[in-house]
């Protein structure tokens, strides 16, 4: 496979004082892992998948931020970040080398290591760089999202943290789930609420809504992940001078929304252009303009 | 590695004139899978697990069965059961031959393929038998329980099917999970109830209780995993004159428990002699009777 540039990384969860004895480059279409790793047989591991362009990969340090809380909230060995950070570019770099000036995305991974034989087992980690898909269409059309209930209330953080909610794990099944019942319902995406009727986020991106000129999002505390191409998009509204609060959101207030979008690392900032079949106005000239500062983003 | 054996399936949706085309052994030290397949990437896939002792599997048509219904529910293409069953079979004689007389288990997997490069792509199969841990300690001197809240209604199958509640899915952080929470707590294992207080299952097995003399456990509506050996189980009560029934069990009723077992595939039946810290008395002549029951099974 041309298309892609797989590093395996040796005991990702050790500091080393050259982090590049870590990595190990294989060949994409070779790269395997072993049956008996957690990572597949439980779902027991984290990932993070950050964009890039023209050897630059945006929010590099959010992710590996993220990828440490979600390690914390798992109970697995902290990644080392100086490792991840080479294995990431290196994979990025070469890719960017062989198709230079298009995006891609770069996923990375650790799990608990093997399940079997029974006992402790060291992590496994790699990072993959791929082409990314041409997400033109959802950037400029927009998309169509159904709410949906995600079934757990809004203080499940608090209340159950064993439900591992804001946990970016390999578990995904449900978020996967949900975008087919979207695409059965004639949508492209979900809206997921809590059982208590508060607005959360979509299965693989934030969601940004504008009430009162105010562009809203919700907070970590509520259970969402807390978005790294979010914060960016944040950053950059401020500098266009329009305001923006980090607050629960209650469904309701869905009525009133005047423009939205879903944020994520590889299709960056698309525009809803439908909510539960209610239009909704897409600016093309903001929604590209963010698009242009999130592709600038460099680590 | 001499105590497992791999069996890696070629198309596992492919009914074909003679199953054994399908299969591919591999030494289990070396099997492996790409790093891009959806079951490690998004724990999108089923899993089963069946006992198996003297060349016997037990409940091997059960788990086929529960493993179609776990595709159905995640819109996966079904798994073909002569297939899976001589590979079932294949790994658990081979292992057998090496191992005579040692119980073990075999999982058999299902993945929605790769994820990159996008597109459709053709499903992920495997079969693997690994020895069994020693579980005599579980099974006689039972296990310390806690209940934990699982963040779901009881009605969630039906209210929210795109939860996936019921589905064998590979997705099991969660799983996982909440058996590090018992251990927090001090204790082995974990009852989940549901968010509006009804008594759902283990994170790995099934939940019985007795109650005014009758063994009860959770109906499948509920949103619980029909257990394999739980159906096993009630027949066998049935068969010694001790009535079982399913039904919707209040967490309230646990006070007026008067024993309880957990039973899953390799652990079997394991005695709860501590649930939330109050003592349960275990039979211990009815537990064993139960396993020697259970561990005969075949098929």
């Amino acid at each position: 496979m041309d298309d892609s540039v797989l590093v395996m990384i040796d005991r990702p969860d050790l500091a080393r004082p050259d982090p590049a004895e870590a990595l190990r480059a294989v060949d994409a279409g070779n790269g395997q892992v072993r049956v008996n790793d957690l990572g597949i047989t439980r779902g027991d591991g984290i990932f993070e998948v950050a964009g890039a362009l023209d050897r630059r990969v945006h929010a590099l340090q959010a992710h590996l931020d993220r990828f440490t809380r979600s390690a914390r909230l798992m109970d697995l060995p902290a990644p080392d970040h100086d490792v991840y950070r080479l294995a990431v570019r290196t994979a990025v770099q070469q890719l960017d080398d062989r198709h230079p000036g298009r995006e891609s995305s770069c996923k990375f991974i650790l799990t608990r290591g093997l399940e079997y034989p029974p006992g402790e087992h060291e992590p496994t980690g790699w990072a993959v760089a791929m082409l990314a898909p041409d997400h033109a269409p959802e950037r400029t059309t927009g998309i169509r999202v159904v709410t949906l209930d995600r079934g757990l209330p809004r203080d499940v953080m608090s209340s159950s943290p064993w439900l591992l909610a804001g946990a970016k794990s390999l578990s995904y099944a449900i978020n996967r789930s949900v975008i087919r019942e979207a695409k059965r319902r004639g949508a492209d995406d979900t809206l997921l609420l809590s059982s208590d009727g508060y607005v959360l986020e979509g299965p693989t991106s934030s969601f940004l809504v504008v009430l009162d000129g105010t562009v809203v999002t919700a907070p970590a505390e509520d259970g969402v992940l807390p978005g790294t191409t979010q914060a960016d998009a944040f950053r950059w509204f401020e500098q266009q001078g329009i305001p923006v609060r980090t607050r629960s959101i209650r469904s309701e207030e869905l009525a009133g929304a005047e423009a939205a979008w879903f944020t994520s690392s590889t299709r960056l900032a698309a525009p809803v252009r439908e909510l539960d079949g209610r239009p909704l106005p897409v600016d093309a000239g903001l929604t590209r303009g963010l698009n242009e500062y999130l592709l600038q983003r460099d680590g």
